[in-house]
């Protein structure tokens, strides 16, 4: 035999971590990206940066809204044929920049999708985010959206 | 004893597993967001979104020329205490968006931080940064700079 009976307790633990970051593809994409870095032998994820500037005299409240919304489609926005939440992360944050290159921005988000497709989903057809946009568009005085996929900079 | 002798192997797996992660401050960062989320017991990263118009006419080989440049600043940018790279990640890629809101904008950089006087480091001091600016510049026609800590929403 191979494996002395002593380190079968190793051998089955490590089979269950790996196992486990298998099994969750989000954590198993991240520890992948860590590993071998943007070029490595994933699907990049394709990331949507969005970025308001809102309305002059929009209330706290208001902007408080918009943003709880936006953090909320992330368990809000389901696929169509999985059924599942399929936003990989939504984070976002007040601007603090000092650079003074904001262009008017005050607030950012940068979300992540397995795909393209579910991006294409997200902006084109998903019901829950069609929406969100139409109730921030209210508060809205310009938003700027940028996707891409990391480390691709050929033409799509 | 409470630990059988023939658990040590997994106890001591475990124990160099979690030891590992503790160590790098990157992963151990990035997994204590997966599993507590943006508002969990750390410090939220210091996310710097940088986006570029490039002048009409650039040539691709300069594009390329600049974007390289960027990504090598991974590595190229050197604390100047702890005498080592501090940009916890950087990706980027050329715009795929569908939504027409690009206002000008082709290629999207997002960078991030440990703390905001890391960013401070790199956006006011850092030479091999203020370098590369120097260089890009010429390339430019705009450039749109916007910072944010996850989940952070107040003024600082």
């Amino acid at each position: 035999m191979m494996i002395p009976k002593r380190a079968f307790g190793l051998v089955f633990c490590l089979l269950l971590a790996t196992g486990l970051i298998l099994f969750s593809r989000t954590l198993g994409h991240s520890l992948a990206e860590y590993f071998f870095g943007p070029h490595g032998p994933v699907i990049p994820y394709t990331t949507h940066i969005v970025l308001f500037q809102f309305k002059d005299g929009t209330s706290k409240f208001a902007v408080k809204e918009v943003v709880a919304q936006f953090f909320g489609l992330k368990k809000a926005c389901i696929h169509p044929t999985t059924l599942r939440p399929y936003i990989v992360s939504i984070s976002g944050g007040k601007d603090i920049s000092t650079e003074n290159l904001q262009n008017g921005i005050t607030h950012a988000f940068v979300l992540q999708f397995h795909s393209i497709e579910d991006r294409d989903y997200y902006v084109d057809d998903d019901p829950v985010h069609k929406a969100f946009k139409e109730a921030a568009s209210t508060a809205l005085e310009k938003a700027i959206v940028v996707d891409y996929q990391n480390g691709v900079f050929t033409s799509v």
